[in-house]
């Protein structure tokens, strides 16, 4: 009698201590990884501080495998939840109500912590970046050419056909900082989907980027309502 | 009270076991497994011992799953660490930051035990490999062509659009190999981002590979610097 109420309390307050034990050993993985591998230490302290971060951003549950077999009306009601703040930007304002809802089912959370680079000088771009919080420079060749905080999109009018973008700057974190980011394909496919949007956002995309990382784009302001024009031409897409 | 403590106590004993207790769950299911589809002895056999070799070397984590999360920029630095030996072939010395970045995103380690097949004459190549440690002989019609060892790299020069490559021989296993292997399909992603490096690396493959399992490369290394001649096309590529 006593066993089967012990047990039952037991199997209780594991559950209620689940979570904290989920952490600690993913936490030991993680550790293991590292020590199989033999990360170097600066390495394993940005691993160790990425992951306690995120666990306690996300407290260690993955939306989207949380929210994968959910039907996309629902995703979508609950993505353009998750990401109002981008979707509040003056771009998105002419895009129809499905087009938004498609979007939003691109558009991931994520977070820069400080020192650490978002993106580097001469990387292809993969992804639109909105700035929920923190603050972060726009370095080239070691000289800041912009801060950025929140509210503010960083990314590049889009590549034609066959083109990449090269990022033309590195972007480096100065505070913790919350993003929200759409992936270029993501953002192709749906703009593929709704053509009447997506000459309007060809067209607006220039004023709304805060800092436009297209390689040599400072000479294009002058040019920001004409269709991106083709350079460096590449076989692939830049998703 | 009693019941906090124990549930506590409980929690951190099955932490303490958990990664042991984790190898006999997936070693049941994998015999169980084995028993239900009455798979013969000697496959049996080959089974059980690459799960205990894979368990021995990555300790039941799966890296993948492990970094998912992390950005882009971690990654690329913990995959470069793990990848180091590969990516210092000179065939990627040209090869920018971001473009070696990316390429060791794609980079997967793999290991092949004595007797077994890495690759079979005539199968379409799926990817570059690099060999850590061990040894494997190339046969053709039982004979052996080639004995390859550490540093040496396996594969073909880059097929064209639509085209796949056959591998023209087989290669097998003489002791434990360490390998690691780049996708086809990952490294034309890439090269299609950095185009720049994409015809240098066309250029340079035929000298830096060990052995080219291109179907009739034999005949060809005298034009290695031209781009690879256009052979038995076939649809889709060999991603």
């Amino acid at each position: 009698m006593h066993a089967v109420v012990f047990g039952n309390v037991t199997a209780i307050i594991q559950r209620m201590y689940a979570r904290r034990s989920l952490y600690h050993t993913r936490m030991k993985d993680l550790k293991d990884f590292i020590r199989v591998h033999r990360l170097p230490q600066q390495l394993k302290q940005r691993m160790l501080e990425y992951f306690q971060t995120t666990w306690s951003v996300n407290n260690g549950i993955d939306a989207n495998e949380l929210l994968r077999d959910f039907p996309d009306e629902l995703r979508a009601d609950i993505a353009m939840h998750l990401h109002k703040d981008i979707l509040q930007l003056p771009l998105f304002e002419t895009a129809s109500r499905g087009c938004l809802r498609a979007l939003s089912l691109h558009i991931k959370t994520s977070f820069c912590a400080p020192g650490e680079y978002l993106l580097r000088q001469g990387d292809a771009l993969q992804a639109h970046y909105f700035v929920c919080s923190g603050s972060l420079e726009v370095l080239k060749d070691n000289m800041v050419l912009a801060i950025l905080g929140k509210g503010d999109l960083i990314g590049a009018d889009l590549p034609g056909k066959d083109q990449v973008i090269k990022t033309n700057a590195d972007v480096k974190a100065l505070t913790y900082c919350d993003l929200q980011y759409v992936a270029l394909r993501g953002l192709v496919e749906v703009l593929e989907l709704y053509p009447e949007y997506c000459s309007k956002f060809m067209a607006d995309i220039h004023q709304d980027l805060t800092f436009n990382l297209r390689e040599g784009s400072e000479i294009e302001v002058g040019a920001c309502l004409s269709p991106p024009p083709v350079q460096a031409p590449a076989p692939g897409d830049a998703g």
